[in-house]
């Protein structure tokens, strides 16, 4: 059976374009991406919605990994192509890859950031690696139940990257640039663990979830108010409390209720985010020793 | 016959959120708005497309404003919603309105500014006054027969008043802002002229249209360059001969060829521009002496 080592996923949001483009153009001009020799499986995540330049066309193709969802009869154009990508390149497809990466944009200013979805010890030593490398923060997503079902934690081991801002739709070439280098950085990581010379930081800084925010709503169920021009742009910023969180039609300000002290705004107005109901999430900065297991489980998985 | 001043439009676009916002506010609560006195007829553009969240639903509706798609039998969803504005709204509609306000956002990073459409006098006096009063740059949109039918050509006078960056979806506090404020200023200039207290600056300054320029493309028509990173964002600012326009895969540039000079590009890496082939529009820049008529023309129609 033929392996693979890493699934390079672009285009799972069909209106996140750049990713997409990436892939395009590696699946043509192989040379274009420093894969540290590792062997890449590449794929456009959502065709159909990119086609259509819409996020999804039935229903969120990166909420669809889960084990319910999956095995349900549901035929929903995005439950279809779950299982396709995981029939060609899921750990037990027709060609397995070891870990997958999700390429993504968001319209919020993340900078270039990496998501993990848990705490898998193979994920945390690629994340903390990279991060010891290029310096990404990271937003560590867990205990969520609202929000589940993300295609990389379908693979033994998987990230997001995630680049903004950057609008819905547009072609932006310094994201694109930003993409690449987080791209070959952690094929370089996990070439690295491969080799047994992967090194690990002295700690990792993860960003963990704590839950979001969704704007204030008037009875028609309408945004009834902004998020504040002090909180617009400021992802990665402790937010204290009592800050300027949204404002109001007449020009008040509806301050942030923080009972437990500093907290981090991340993903602050993104644009897909607003039918989620969520106008920013909140975390919480940690800053975590690393477990030399970690790194352990990322050269086994590689090796 | 009622009769109405002003008809604002919000959400012509359906995913330009932020003026659609702006109108269902004022209907609910009109103090919100300086009018300067003036009757507002306040409409959604395209409410089925703003509950979709897309640009549109069939065709762009702010390209079905011509005579020839107007009196054809079209059934398209936007060639239905065109007609009906008119109707309730238009010249000889059942509720007249003597002028058309569109607001509409970019991701362009277009700042807050107008659009005219070819050279009416009523409408370059009341852009010359904006412009005038807070400075707005002007974009004059003319002789371009691929870009043809846009809703204020089919009042007496209109204007679109244009903010950006925004990501499509995104509600900004300060897009609004800025919308509100043009919007206001144009209501005074309005209530001026028929006050007869009217001023006209010394002159106009207007960007013309001269073209606009695609992204070079491969043999699939796909996008093969990127707007160049010295490129983006610098709407408003001029370009000479030889400036980066597109960054290829590689890292190479592709420079701008301009044989008459000195050119102003606009609407740069506008997200709804990449399915019209409209990577950026080259405008010239250009200083106009004011024409008596103009206002003469505007103080009649509001008379």
């Amino acid at each position: 059976m033929t392996r693979c080592d890493v699934l390079v996923v672009g285009g799972t949001h069909g209106n996140e374009i750049n990713g997409a483009w990436l892939v395009d153009q590696w699946r043509d001009q192989h040379d274009l991406l420093d894969a540290a020799g590792l062997s890449l499986a590449l794929e456009i995540g959502n065709p159909e919605a990119r086609t259509a330049n819409r996020r999804y066309v039935d229903r969120d193709l990166n909420r669809c990994f889960t084990a319910d969802l999956l095995n349900q009869g549901g035929q929903e154009q995005e439950l279809q192509r779950a299982r396709q990508l995981l029939a060609w390149h899921g750990p037990d497809g027709a060609t397995p890859c070891r870990v997958a990466l999700d390429l993504h944009s968001t319209t919020a200013a993340m900078g270039s950031c990496l998501v993990v979805y848990g705490r898998r010890p193979a994920d945390l030593a690629l994340a903390a690696r990279v991060q010891g490398a290029l310096g990404l923060p990271i937003y560590l997503h867990e205990a969520d139940a609202a929000q589940t079902g993300f295609l990389v934690e379908q693979w033994p081991c998987g990230l997001v990257i995630e680049v903004g801002p950057v609008p819905q739709g547009v072609l932006d070439a310094l994201v694109v640039r930003q993409t690449r280098i987080a791209l070959e950085t952690c094929c370089q990581e996990l070439a690295a663990a491969r080799a047994g010379t992967g090194r690990d930081p002295h700690n990792l800084v993860v960003h963990r979830h704590l839950g979001s925010v969704d704007l204030p709503r008037d009875q028609r169920d309408c945004a009834a108010a902004m998020v504040h021009p002090q909180l617009q742009g400021q992802d990665w910023r402790p937010l204290m409390d009592g800050a300027a969180m949204f404002e109001l039609p007449r020009g008040g300000t509806v301050p942030l209720q923080a009972d437990e002290g500093e907290t981090w705004p991340l993903f602050i107005n993104e644009a897909a985010y607003a039918e989620k109901r969520i106008a920013f999430s909140l975390t919480r900065r940690e800053v975590w020793p690393i477990d030399p297991s970690w790194g352990q489980a990322l050269e086994q998985l590689m090796g």
